[in-house]
């Protein structure tokens, strides 16, 4: 099943990613040499290229034919990108996409500087666009994720972390930037309000599935497959879906001994696997699959006013891959 | 002298700045205390506003007058209080405007992530002006301003700086802002082409002459005047025009020396004292000024084709204010 909805997927896009890919090459030059290669150890490093694609069929979707989804879908691939590189410093994280996260290469400055290069590489092709609600959309998703990560930061280590508040990290560190995406596919085309509304609620949910399963697959994956540790969140000091809902439903012997290993300084492999079956066992993991499985309900119905075509079907299939994808 | 120009500026354009200091206030309005009370701690910490006022006299000579000037004008700061902010956490400078630096009282990613919602808030204003070519030019200031701040990573300690080298630093880190400012407000008044250009240019040479005064007065200023302690670039491992054009024509005795004296780990006042009255002897300050003085004179040639107004004649004080200032 899953490897079917992956290979339709690929399929599909196979054309118009090796475009993606060309035109990221094209639009990055920068002047100094350092700066391209800071910013293509991430941005050629595999990423999927989901928010290019996202963008590049909601423009088609909304009857788009002018030709330049392609070239303005770049600007997406470019923000995250920025997001990452910033983020990576912020969490100190080592490894991204199973290479060392740029900050351990080059230092904190050069890679923050870089993030900000690509920021102003979005926004120079976003100019080109002429549509100020674009650019607005941008500053909007800056503005969330910047938000969002200092909140984050801040409820580092927090035990008692709500669902609410899980939910509202996980839509400015995730959704909002998808929903961006898919939004501007449809300003781009000029669709009518309720069409760009559509759209940004089938991003909204795609987003929150997606990350949701990204969640999970860090207790549920391999570290191969992962391309890092599984349980790094959790090490990280933060509290996912799976996690709080099994700490909410825990006796509190369990309960204890959950919040001791989330506070531990070190964490063996075997630790690792009883507070995986504890998260199994409190339904942690079932009720973190079911709540995403809604989104991609949702994400698909947000889809219902929109005429069949071969981008409506693409779009339904990321949202059921956004849950089924094992990387 | 100084004091007639200063005086002359201050009751010119108190009106407008009251106005610009709400619109601040105003635009800032995050989601989170914590992102407030970091952008506010360099926000509100005696800036003179210049950008705005730039802006808002640029949009006014070029004949505007849909009242949205001071609103817009905001951009600006904004955009320079971000740059501040990942500047300081890449120079790890603790002092900024006499006061501490943000990264020194909130962690490193924190006063990032600020910077990063502060540009936010600027493109979020940039996209009401509808003006795509704004959008283009703050694409192109952050561009800039990012690689400029890599390259003088890159060049830190670099003792052979030549003097081409120290001109494009300080036009990415410093002129390019400004010039932007006074680019966008032409834009805004939907100026004539050669009108844009003409206050690019003026803005270009103002932010030259600007930042060699500024170099200039870590010379030649007291703590107190500087609000933070002299020759801090030279500790930095920055080498400017002063010591640049001294050092070119030193005898070899006296550029050991100086060589010495800025590789060294520490420097006392002595020793600071010598190496300025070698600025003086070698003539580095002098060129210092005498350039800065051309830079000037070409800023106020850039609008001889304008008609004498109030901006004009406040466009051409600020351009005599920018060497003759002490802070």
């Amino acid at each position: 099943m899953t490897k079917g909805i992956k290979q339709q997927i690929i399929e599909q896009v196979a054309p118009d990613l090796e475009k993606v890919e060309i035109a990221l090459e094209h639009h990055l030059n920068p002047n100094l040499d350092l700066v391209k290669e800071i910013a293509s150890h991430l941005l050629f490093s595999g990423g999927k290229r989901l928010r290019p694609l996202l963008m590049i069929h909601s423009a088609r979707l909304c009857g788009y034919n002018e030709g330049y989804e392609i070239q303005f879908s770049t600007i997406f691939e470019y923000l995250h990108a920025a997001t990452l590189l910033h983020d990576d410093v912020v969490d100190e994280a080592d490894i991204r996409r199973g290479k060392k996260a740029a900050h351990t290469k080059w230092s904190a400055p050069k890679v923050v500087l870089t993030g900000d290069f690509l920021l102003a590489r979005a926004l120079n092709i976003a100019a080109k666009t002429k549509e100020p609600d674009i650019i607005s959309v941008i500053a909007k998703i800056t503005q969330d994720m910047s938000q969002g990560e200092i909140d984050q930061l801040n409820k580092k280590g927090k035990l008692d972390l709500s669902e609410d508040e899980y939910l509202n990290v996980i839509e400015r560190k995730t959704a909002v930037l998808i929903q961006g995406a898919c939004q501007s596919g449809a300003i781009l085309a000029k669709a009518l309000k309720e069409k760009e509304d559509a759209l940004n609620q089938y991003g909204y949910h795609l987003g929150m599935a997606f990350q949701m399963a990204d969640d999970l697959l860090d207790y549920t994956a391999s570290a191969q497959e992962l391309g890092k540790n599984p349980g790094a969140d959790m090490r990280e000091g933060k509290l996912t879906l799976p996690l709080i809902h099994s700490l909410a439903n825990a006796t509190i012997e369990d309960k204890d001994w959950m919040e001791k290993a989330i506070k531990a300084e070190s964490f063996d492999q075997d630790q690792f696997e009883k507070l995986t079956e504890k998260l199994y066992s409190y339904k942690g993991i079932k009720y973190t699959q079911d709540r995403a499985k809604d989104h991609v309900k949702k994400a698909k119905a947000c889809l219902d006013s929109f005429d069949a075509c071969q981008s409506k079907q693409l779009l339904c299939l990321i949202a059921d891959y956004s849950i089924e994808r094992k990387v």
